[in-house]
Formats: structure tokens, sequence, C-alpha cells
């Protein structure tokens, strides 16, 4: 949400909005496709900055969660292309946040739809290193982060977290420290002790053994 | 906003919207003309049915006061004719809560204007009596509250706290029971210790002093 | 909440109570029999009405989320006859929700509770074409909504969402589209792809199949 | 308010009662008399802990500010004897906050409606040094802060923020503070640039000049 | 959270501190060992009272939760000594709310970590009787319910609800009056008919057969 | 708010702190100097993003409304020395916000407190053209905006809201709109119904006649 405030910014490039608006002028109007883990915290974020935010997701339990988690301070779209239509063509920022594990995310922003857009709107994807969710979105990187196509500021930077070092290295520690220690403390035991351990496995007894990893290397494989 | 979410339903002849929505289902929109204490109490009620809520003012001040009062959840736009337009037109349900103290209010909603609303959507106003600030509202009565024009019901009940008398006598006698006291205590010297009690006195010495009564009975005032 | 709000008017049969009272006046007093969805889903829109509301549940790890949910706004009561009866004697509008799947909901509000509220009163079951938790309410319409005895008023549609059928349209669609889109797609296979889909299936091969239906149709299941 | 809660437990007297309340056990009811800044303080933390709040003002504009503030989460009663003896013989706790500038508060409980109130209950009063506005209620020390009359626990120390002197020393310099500092840089001169520290002068010349201190000691100033 | 506000004042041998603070002086710091539903019901009433609150979990699960429902009002720290030596020492109420059901707690607080602690700061455990969390914390009673240690007054009262005997009563009964309700109703079938109240099962046929009781009486389990 | 999250990044040269924190990790802290209009929507915005605030201000009756807006998610502090040095040497980003009409504003953070900050944080200050708060932050522009100074990283564009110019300009031309209409209606008639437009002004009759301008341009005040 951070980024596409910014790229928001007459000078980076966008409209010139304030996501928040002043009492008086509308504020900026986010859509984020998906309502999971990452869709949710960039909601809560756009709702912070004071926004209008929808979001779209297929998953009526989810939706229900979402009311739940934030009444009436988010519009909750059920997923259709009318409904995707509607909501994108209308917004300043888009947040692509579909994320189907080990498959490419479903084109839910065709080009016809981003061709509708307002000039000087935002494009994101956090999944845009698997594909993302709009069809002309194409990955960048931390250094050059933008690029406009149709009018349209486009942000693809897959490592979105690397821009925020000091924080990111301290919650990935919290997420593997455990493992280390058990590591640590039994060797190789370890990943008997710990299903969810030996699951990381990459290489034993000088065989690749991670099927996700033979996959790309087959070479290696043998 | 109680009488808003019922003239939206089917069978009183609206367009059978639920304020609040549910998740996946676009809640209501409502647009309150007039962000005074009438126009604010209105949006209060309307958030808590959940639904998306705007407000016009003229006032850059009261504005900024909303906004401190709801945050984002609702939106402050500042009183234009195309801001109006493009509210209206867009929504369900319209209140009219402006009140020009002793003043005609101004036709905020022209008849064109009410043309391009959805058919079965809803207008209330509070100041009806006072010629209200919709063209095409006219005062009815709390037996036969509503009538439909151009496909939108007109709701025209001038004492709407009527409908809910336990509460609205109670409030009533909150008000003015300080100078029933006053009277009952002092009697008519009361009037000069309270300024407040005087300016309400009507007929002294058997002539009608009132300015503004004056005004209406030319005839008893002499 | 809607219906017991617009009951409570004076019009409408009831004692004149504005459920969000004004300030120096009590707001109306509602009381929420069973804590589920349905409840929950009420409790939040007389919570933004500004009523004071009281839960009743026998389930105290729903009670526990309840109080996540609403903090101190609500006050949840562990359900007996005894909490019951001090509850509902002294509100103004009784809620049942109380939903067993295929069994009559238990009665929780005798007739000789009903006695000792007071008159214009309203009482509502959400379940009432299952026999609700209110003795003395029976089913009616829309046309013909209530009716008053021992001086309060009985609201018995069975089908309320049928008032806002826009919204409640949409809401059935985003649950019943996915069931037909894969019946478009795969036709018949459809039921061996999706069980919850196969557990719809009412006639198979000119058979009636469907166990409920079969106990309400005896002859036709032959 | 934490001096409520504790008085209530049964170690310090009160009927043991948890002002939050727990899921399914009703919360403590306080029951606040006055909604200046220390009854809305007050009503704050009430509120923070859980407990149900009533607020008795005879203010409607205080009151009005009160809603504005508190929502749906507090009840603000209109003060008359009859709501006080309603929302007082009700209650685990009563907070008199009272406070008429140089004058006695009036008595709003008097000893007959302490009669009604339940065994193990609490009052304090935040202007028992003034006379407090509940009749049974006399000055008590923080060694002794409490004494049981009528069955109800009363507080009576005068100086509260005494139990927490780092935080009230401070919120003290805070508010002298820039007086000390002028009297500092400027001496007498300061009394001259600054009408609200003039108004502080207790003796000038030798001779005692502050009105309420001369009235007090009639003795020393002539 | 009430004994710990309580213990902070001076007259209890705190160091004068109101948790809340005042605009102008900081609230006091209050760390929460373990963020489970103690945890987590401290800190909502540390939140109410105004005051700074740390909680410290090993859980980045259940740190999510809790993100969830406190938003930025509660700082969520990943346990680790360093951060609990960071959090503890800068504070001024500890509370251990860590539960490992059937072993002993972890020690997070070590007599080395208390000496850094500000004198008059405050230290709880709700799980004293089970070893607790801090070293330097020995069972107390309600009579007596502190010492002084270090300069640190220590609270280890370990039936806490004690103090609350009306609330706390009524939650137990509402928890167990279903199962004394079955044992009323169907005597020892009750056992067979619900498999958690089997499991409560202490003495059968004489012979003792609750394992954990079997433990600690090994002599009566012949 | 907006360009302080930014300049926190890695590559904006930045600590890489993430202002709302991940739970398990700490926010980002700021501490806004002056708690006016501007620090008060800074710190909306920064509460909005889940960072740690403190809002520092030398007016007690600001704070107690600030404390009323806020609650318990903004620390507020007291204005001296020896807080504003020990909550910057400590934080994340400072935002200065002091704002005193027609005067060069103090400076609260000298060089020699700006060496005790973290290397990577962030200072802004909004009225770096009055001279701002901050004694080494200098002007600088949209193009290049920051400069490190003590390994601190400073940001002093004046004219912040023209990043943003759609909603900028539509706020400027809510607040100048009656004016424009009043003179094309009037003409220079206007200046005697309006007092608040004739202060603005500048040139009458070929001669300068605001104040301010010439004591700028005392050339052309002849």
């Amino acid at each position: 949400m951070q980024f596409g405030a910014r790229f928001l910014e007459r000078q980076q490039g966008g409209r010139g909005v304030l996501l928040g608006g002043v009492p008086g002028v509308s504020p900026g109007k986010v859509v984020i496709l998906g309502g999971g883990i990452v869709g949710t915290e960039a909601a809560k974020i756009a709702v912070g900055l004071g926004a209008k935010v929808q979001i779209v997701d297929i998953n009526l339990e989810r939706l229900a969660y979402l009311e739940t988690l934030f009444g009436s301070r988010v519009e909750l779209l059920y997923s259709s292309s009318s409904a995707i239509e509607a909501a994108v063509a209308d917004c300043d920022l888009v947040v692509g946040a579909v994320l189907v594990p080990g498959r490419r995310s479903p084109v839910l922003v065709p080009k016809s739809l981003v061709e509708q857009m307002r000039s000087g709107s935002v494009i994101i994807d956090v999944a845009v290193d698997q594909g993302g969710c709009v069809e002309t979105l194409r990955p960048t990187s931390h250094t050059n982060p933008t690029y406009v196509e149709l009018g349209v500021v486009h942000y693809g930077v897959p490592n979105m977290p690397g821009a925020v070092p000091w924080t990111a290295t301290q919650a990935l520690n919290n997420s593997t420290l455990p493992y280390v220690v058990q590591l640590a403390n039994y060797g190789s035991k370890a990943l008997e002790m710990n299903p969810a351990l030996a699951k990381g496995l990459n290489v034993k007894d000088h065989v690749l053994v991670h099927p996700a990893v033979r996959e790309v290397f087959p070479d290696l494989s043998k």
C-alpha cells in the first residue's frame, strides 16, 4: 500500500491523488483482488490511510470473515468479471493479491480493462513472479520499479519486503530460528523429529531429493 | 434512516435493497445533503446499518469536524452542483438535511436530477415543512407517508419524531422542564430572571407581543 | 432489526420507542435469543442503531467469541430460564434467533413471560417457520406481517429476506452460481466431481432419491 | 475507577463483583453522577474495564457531546430524582463527580437511596472535601480509606491522585512550570505580564490580599 | 490487571504510577508474557485502562491473531531472551501468563533481570501455583498478597478469581452446570453419554482411576 | 507520513524499517513535534499504518483534546527538552509540525540530538520554509528531496501537497471558490460585503496596500 500511495504521486508518474483525501475531496479508491492474508493486510493499511477500499474475493466464507473484521469500512464484492470490471475501471489503485499455491494466478484484469482505467492510475501485484492476475504487468526491480503502459503506472517488483530489510529480516528470523535451533541441537536427527523440517530437505546422500527442485533440474536428479 | 431503510423494501415500493448489504453484495448508498446535527445523526445510523454514506456540505470547517468524527467511514464532499449530481444519480437513498433557520432551504435536487435516479430509490427530507431541498418532494402524513414520482419513492412526513412518541416526549420534557420549574416557582418573575424564557412570551397584557406570531396574525396584533 | 425498529413505532402498533434513544433518554433494549450467525448480525445492527443489547446463548465458547467481537458494547448472558425471564420482561424488542438444524427450536419465551412484557413491545423470530422459540408467535405474511397478543406486537414473517429482493437475489446467486457453472460445463458428471452438488440431487432415473424429500412424499418414492 | 473496582472485591469488603464480568456473567454496573471532565474520564476507564456504565447529567449539550464521544457504549440519562433513584438502586458502584465551583455539591443520593443499594456495593465521590453529592459519605484517608454504612462500602479519600505520586507530580509540574519559569525570569513583574498568575497572589506588602483566603483568615487580613 | 494497577500505587508499595497516565505524562508500561487467553484478557483491560502494552509470545500464528484483535494498540514481540530483557527492564508491570498444561512454566524472567527493573515495579504471575515464569516469585495469599524483593513488588496469589466470588461463582456454574444436569438426569450412564464427563472420573469401583491423580497418590492407586 | 514511510525504505537511504511492523517485530517509532492540525493528521495516518506514535506539545488543553481523539493509541508528552531528547534519540521518524504564525519555529531538535539518532532514521519538517524546528534541516525540492547528514535522512521539501496536485487543487478550489464567486457576482463591492476578502487586497488604486507585502517590497510601497 505504501508503494501504491507513492506511485500515485505526480512526480512518480501517478495521477497526483492522495489516497486519504482531505475533507471535501474524495479519497482515492483502491481495489484489492483477493482477500487472503496479503489482501487483508493491504486493506488494513489502505483503511488506515483513509482510502475507499473494495476487496474482491470468490470465497463467501472469507468475505463473511472480512465483514467481521472490517465492518462497513470496506466494501466486499463477490468475484465476477462484471464486478471486477466495474470496480477496476473506476479506481485509482489496483492491488493484485491472488495467490494460488503452485499455480499461475488467473488473469482477472485483462488488457482491455487496463485500457479503461484513468490515466495515472497504478497497478501493483504481489504475485507478479508467479504471473500475477493483471495481463499487462511484468516483473521489474527495486532500481527501476515502474513502467507506464496504456497510461497506467505498473509496479512489478517481486521482492517487496526487500525494501524494508531491517523489519523483513527479523520477521524471517522469527520464522526460521526454531528450525535452526533444532538442527544445531540434534543435527540430522532433527529431520526425524520434525516432519515440517524434513519436507525442506534438498540433498540427501549426494542425491537431489526434493520433488519440486528435481523437476527444475532434471539433470542433477539422477 | 429507519424510514429510509424501510421504504427501500420491495413491499414498501422501494428497490428491494438492504442498506447494509451482505458480504459479497454491495451495501446501499446513502447521500446526506447537509452535515449539521440532523445530517450527522442520520450518518451515524447509516454507518451503523452498514451503508455506504456520503455527506455533502458547504462548510469546510464542518467537513473537517465530520472527518474527525467519522474518519474514513463516511465520504465527505464539498457541495457543488456537479458533486451533488454525481452523488445523487448513483444512490439508493437521498436524505435532505439542510436547515437554514427562518429561510426556505435552497433546491439542491432539481426535478431533472430526480429523473436520473434509479427506479425504486427513496428521497426523504427532514425540512419538508420549510420547503426542503428536493424540488419534487411535498409534505405527506404518517397515515399515508409516501408517494411515487418519476419512479422514486418520496417520503414527506414533517413530524418524524411523532412516530416514536415515548422517546420524543421524554426528550422534549428534558428540554422544557427547566422552564416549567422556573415558572412554577417564580411566576411571571421568571421572565425577568431568564431572558431565554422571556423570548418565548406570546401574549402580554392581552396584547400579542411575539414578533413572528404577530406577523402571521396581523389582525390579532392590534 | 429493521423490522424490530419499525414495529416499535407508534403508528405500527408499538410503544413509540426509538431504539437508539437520544442523549438523555434511555435507548430501547433488545434481547437476542441465540448468538449464532443470525443473532450476531442482528446484534451488530442493533449496536449500530444505538440500542442496549443483550445476547443469550448456551455455548460458552460462542459467548467468548462474541465478547471478542463486541467487547463491552453487548451484554452476554448464559442461557437459563431465570436469565431469560429477567432480560425479556424488561425489554422493548425480543429477537428469536435459535436455530437447531432439523429440529423444532425449544420454547424459551413461554406465554407467561410474554404476559410480563410491556405493552407495545415487539417480538420477532427468524425461525418461526420451524416453530420458533416464542410460544405465542405464529407465522404471518409480508402483506399482513403483525398481530397483537397480550399487548405485544408479534411479527412472524418467515421469509424476511423477501423484503429486499435485489440484495437477497444477488446473495443467493453468489452462493448458487458455482454449482450452475459446473452443471453447465460438465452436465451430470458434475455430480461425481462435486459431492456437495450430489447431495442436492432430487430425482435420478425417474426415481425420487433425496431422503428428506422422500419422507415428505412417500407415495412418489416408489 | 481503579479504587471502585478494588473495593468491589470481597477481601476489600465489596460484593465480589468483577466490573468487566466474563462472557456469560453480567458485568458490574457503574453509575456516574456528573458528566464533566472527571466523570468522563471515569467513564472511559469503566468502559475500558468492560463495565456497564450510565452517566447522569443535567446539561443537554454535555449529554450530546458525551453521545458523540461514547456512542452506544455508555447510557446517558437526563438528571432527575426518579432517574437517579432507578439507576443507583440497581448498581454496583456509584461515582459522585459533581463539581460546582465554590459551592457545596447538591445531595443527589440521599440516605434513603443508599438504603436501597445492594449490600457490598461501593460509593466514591471525587468532591467529598466539598461535601460531595452523597449524603452518607464522609472524608476518609489513604491509610483507612473506607467504612461500611447501611451495608455499602464508602470511599471518601479527598486526595485520590496522592495514590500515584509519580504520575500526579509530573502532571502538576506540567501545569505549574510555565508560571515558575515566568517568576524566575521576571520576578514580581511576571504578575503584571500574566493576569492568570496575578490572580494567585496571596500576600502583597505584608498584607493578605487574596479574597478567598481573607475570608478564611479574617484576623490576618487587617 | 486490576491487581497490577493497585500495587503500582504508592500506599501499596509501588512506584506511584497511574497505568493510564494523563495527557502529557507517559502511561505505565505493561509487559505480558504469553499471549494465550489469560494474557489476551489482561491486555484488553490494560489497553482499556490506557497503558502501553507489550505481549511476548513464541507462536507466530497467535501473534498474527493478536494483531487482528488489537491492531496497533498493543506491541507484539516474538519471544527471545533479548526481547524479554529489553521489554521487562523498562516496564512498570510484568504479567506472567505462560501456561504449559501439565508442565512447569519455563523461567522467562530470571533473578538477574528482576534486578534491572525499576524500584517499585510490580510482578504478577497467574500460574504461580505451577511455578510461574518469574524466578523470584513465590505463592502468597489474599490476606498477605505481596512482598518486596530486589525493590520490586511481587504478587503471588494463586486463586485470583477468589477476589470476586460473585462473578467467579457464576462463571464456574455456567461451565459445570451442564455436567451436573446430566448426572442428575442419567446417573452413571451420563459418563457413557458424554466422554468429556467420563474424563473427569476419579474413583471407580473403589479404585482410583484418574491417571494424573494416581501419579500424585501412588499409594491409593493399588 | 507517506514520505516518512518511504524514506525509511533501504533503497531510499533509510534504515529499512516498515512503519507498521509485522506481528513479532516492533513497528517503527514516530515522534511528532507539535499536536496542531498538521501533527494530528500525521498522527492519524501513522496510527493507521500501525506505527508507535508519540506527540509532543506544550499546550495541556490540546493534549487533553488529543487524548479524547486517540485514546491510548498515541502517547502524549508534555514538551520539555528532556522529554524531546528521550523520544527523538530512540525513534525512526521525526516529524516537525510546529507552526508559530509569522514567527520562526523554535529549534526543538538541535544538532547534538540528531547525532544521537540511529543511522538511517528520517527527519521531516512541514514548516521547513519558515525555518522548521530541526537545526540540521534545510529546504530541498521534489526533484531531489533528501540529503543525509550525521547518518540521518533529511527531507525538506516545502510544498509537500505539490506531490498530489489532483487532490490538492480540489482542496484549494473548495477554499477559494466562494471568494471567486463573490468577486464574479459583485466586483469590487464584494470587498465591502466580505471583510475576510478585503483582508486579501494587495493593490488598490495603483498602491501596494497589504501590510505584509509592503514590508517585503518597501520600494514598491511608495
